[in-house]
């Protein structure tokens, strides 16, 4: 176990990059190597984001190989697609933590049939551990290579899991803020129109689904799933009406995330509990024999992507799986 | 018919008031004899609302008999329980649009149920139409005085009446924005908090409940029903996934809203669509044989209450149903 | 006078275009002949724009001839540069109002100063009314070509009015909502950003300073203008700072704007007042001798734009200057 | 100087003591022995706000005595009137942070007109030390008892300070956030109203204008002050418009602030860059001889209370001044 940890972000510009910083430098045992940007050749990180100017960073478009030899740790917040290489590039000279979509599914034909792309690496998709903590915790303290979660996805396996293996079928709505979709200015994105909007999109079709029915243990045809996006920033807020067979057994949320540091079963959920922090809370409703609906919050960009990656680091690095991981948000419920 | 009406509002400085005052302003047909209030003894609207500073038009608290003389048609914009009696009082008097919920449900039961009050005029509840133009439209151009849906029920009725009689169980999660809460600072409308909250509330208990089951033909034990707050101001999105009895024949959606000038059956729905105008849009997924998924927007304040109540008053006064209705939102997608 | 218009919008894809159509269909006396763009060749409205859907126009590339032709009155809703050659196009063959920048100025180098091109036609500057009703009514009426003000520079000029020709200096800081800088996404516009933001742009550099100045009577470097956008849609709000030179007669601004049907003089305004409506609300605080705060309020696409060409329109055609234009917005303080 | 520091919060419960605990808890050498409010008796302070649901932590009404002999330092987040009792029971026991505005002017006379209520211990006010550290750093590293300065007096002093006894006329107009107006719901802060206004208060009667006329060496008369609220949460956009005296010496912003960790002097200024943080973020423009505009940032809930006031605990303490107080907003620009 390392005292302290050097680390690089590759892809630090995007959203998930810069959260991924903000993180890291609220860590007390990390210090940061590389940010890297192809767009940037060497360019102080508050010339880019004047937020920052306070710090004596540098953007650099430094080869991942210098990288990765002078790196204890490094995020991967890459668009998929061209995560895949660059995973590959890495993988057994440092630890690597990719937040990409590239690595999370281990079958070959299910990453094909859903992000439309071929895969570059297929033999080492069974050796990139699935980096939800509640799920492979142990897997992920020994991992070299971990994938983190989307979004959507991990929300979604947190509410499911009491239930898996006991779903007949389970619908869910679940919406997000508009820094989900990243920092390129889209006609979704654009403030007139999302400052009062409300819309689903790819419904039954998104990408985070086969990760939600494989911890769930069910098929496609088992899941409605409805990605919405909302009038808001940050968080997603998910409900899900679960109908069980017959017989099945349910287990106690309590008992499944009992000991789970960010895992919060309350009454009621609500998102302003959890934005800026790296809390999942999860409420349970028993209706009727068989009858659920489970609601969900957490906010995207935290234990969406940034915060839990950092909680895989502290994992795979034998750190406290809490450290560095305190902040509380600036949104007051 | 008449050429022109005299109309008034009781209770116009609540946010339905507004909006009915708004739309009454707007339309080519009726002058306006009384705004009144309780708490206002003739007070000039620009002294409460400076927005309607450049009106000619006072609040007073006229006894409520004396508008019923002077008026073609009363709105009653009040709280319920408030308007059980004044609505039985001009019953017959002239003709009335009751926006509270008083009258919605003709089954006593059911409304102390729902409501936790008795009802004074239980004889009244069976005289009163409820006021669905797209359900009752031949009843409510006959009709006395009408009873105007509530704001979640009007929207979740519109998407469940194809299925009607053919739903095994419906769930439904349905988020408005803050105006549904009335002008009456609190908690869950303080602006640091619901800038940037989403939670549900009255899970399987609100008070609109009773209005879809009677229209969907469905049991309290098939409906789940979970009303949410969002962080915006107008504007209903449900999301309702259906699933349907074996063999049960479901109407064609289109068939079901042909010649209904306020519902627009679409591929996709988005809420910025709808706000501010009397437009319902609804689009219906047939996932797999008994399986859908639907959706719905509305302005709440709009075809929730203040535009359908107009459209009543046409419909009650021989107008074109949607003459002075046109107007539509400053909320472009 | 007409009993009813025929009227066309040249570019109606754009946030002006859209609201010039959403006020000239509530509009009791005209008719749409033609609804504009180049990009889009014979399109259902309702194909582009989804909240249209239930009307029956179609979006053509027709040639502005034609337009001219079959129009009495034609909108021009173009990005300043392409408006000019259009304009000149149709001067005389139908009544114009230009909503973009050309034609606001009556001075060459100005014009060629403030936007940094050439103008095609310096001829037609001094022949093209300026379009401030509350300035140049009775022009207006007779004019055949108006030029729509600019939103800061019709606030602004609205604001300082009273003081013309007595300003010693004067400090301007106006906040603009998110519509202002129209429909295509931007950073600046990026919801995740914006919905948080407030900053200046372009200080004592912005283009609608020279209109500012004109009627204000004074030199650019009697005033500082600092152009903000904050974290709103709709609207302007602007606080004018005002030293008068001592002993200079400052009209009593009740007088001034006695019998404008658009201008409100209030004790104080606030932005919700105006959203949605064609009004402008003004306050003036007077502080001691030969200072003063002045504020003052309107919807930047209503009287900033659409609206003052409907009440140019209205002007033009010998119509009450309030024909269609009551409707208020569905913004409530 | 202490290895640790053992700190408690008098009224935890509204913003700014909220705010003040979640800066605590990131700090890392402070413990916290009590958080009091006068309205619990003994709670968990999770059942009072779910955010927290994770600490075990409770909040008490501990005498205030119990209170100071149990803490190296107390912060007060408490109404002013109500500090000044507790502040003269504490001073002298332990440390005291007072965010109160109450012992913020060391002028009776000045107090008892802007506060319109008595001071019961005129004799303290010259003992307590304002807490502005970029003005009183040496005197607060000695303090006993610090008063934390206002949100709006913090930014404008900050803003005027390289001007001081250089003014002759300064006119600010400053917005904020709606966080601002605490945690109570009220008319101005109901989430319908307050997402689209835009308006001002107070003008030339804010609180804080003693605060910002003595650090700025003008009178009253030379300051017009523009307090306004817009449709935010969180933070400050200040701008000022300032006149020197004819030839009077204005030194350079670079130089006031170098080596104040928590100014920094940009081009531009924009209020996304400090919300969450710290900092405090100031441009000025020299536009002519004499005619400068100023403009300035700040989180109103951080920089503006509760990170000063850890900043000012710092600084008595002898801790780094920076110490904990590294973490940036969760809102990019």
């Amino acid at each position: 176990m390392a005292e302290r940890l050097t680390v690089s972000i590759i892809g630090v510009t995007g959203y998930t990059g810069l959260e991924l910083l903000r993180m890291l430098l609220a860590h007390p045992k990390v210090d940061i190597a590389y940010l890297t940007s192809r767009q940037h050749e060497d360019t102080a990180i508050g010339d880019l984001y004047p937020h920052l100017a306070h710090l004596n960073l540098r953007v650099t478009d430094t080869d991942h190989k210098d990288v990765a030899k002078d790196s204890d740790v490094v995020f991967l917040a890459l668009p998929h697609k061209t995560a895949q290489d660059v995973v590959a590039e890495m993988h057994g000279h440092c630890k690597v933590i990719d937040l990409s979509a590239d690595y999370r599914l281990d079958d070959l034909e299910t990453y094909e049939k859903y992000y439309h792309v071929p895969h570059n690496h297929p033999g080492l998709l069974g050796q990139v551990v699935y980096g939800l903590p509640e799920i492979n915790r142990e897997d992920i303290r020994k991992a070299v290579t971990v994938a983190n979660p989307g979004c959507f996805a991990l929300l979604s396996q947190l509410m499911l899991l009491p239930f898996a293996g006991a779903i007949d079928h389970a619908d869910i709505m679940a919406v997000t803020g508009s820094s989900g979709s990243g920092k390129s200015p889209s006609e979704g994105t654009h403030h007139p129109v999302r400052s009062h909007n409300f819309k689903s999109y790819n419904i039954n079709a998104h990408r985070h689904i086969p990760e939600i029915i494989r911890t769930a243990q069910i098929s496609e045809a088992q899941l409605n799933f409805v990605p919405s996006s909302g009038p808001f920033v940050r968080g997603i807020f998910a409900t899900a009406f679960v109908r069980t067979k017959d017989g099945a057994h349910v287990r106690c949320a309590g008992d499944v995330y009992d000991g789970h540091p960010y895992v919060r079963v309350m009454e009621d959920v609500a998102l302003a509990n959890v934005v800026g922090s790296n809390f999942c809370d999860l409420s349970f409703r028993k209706i009727s024999e068989g009858n659920y609906i489970v609601q969900g919050v957490i906010d995207n960009l935290v234990k969406g992507a940034a915060g839990c990656a950092v909680q895989n680091m502290n994992l795979m690095c034998g750190f406290e799986e809490t450290e560095g991981l305190a902040h509380l948000g600036t949104v007051y419920p």
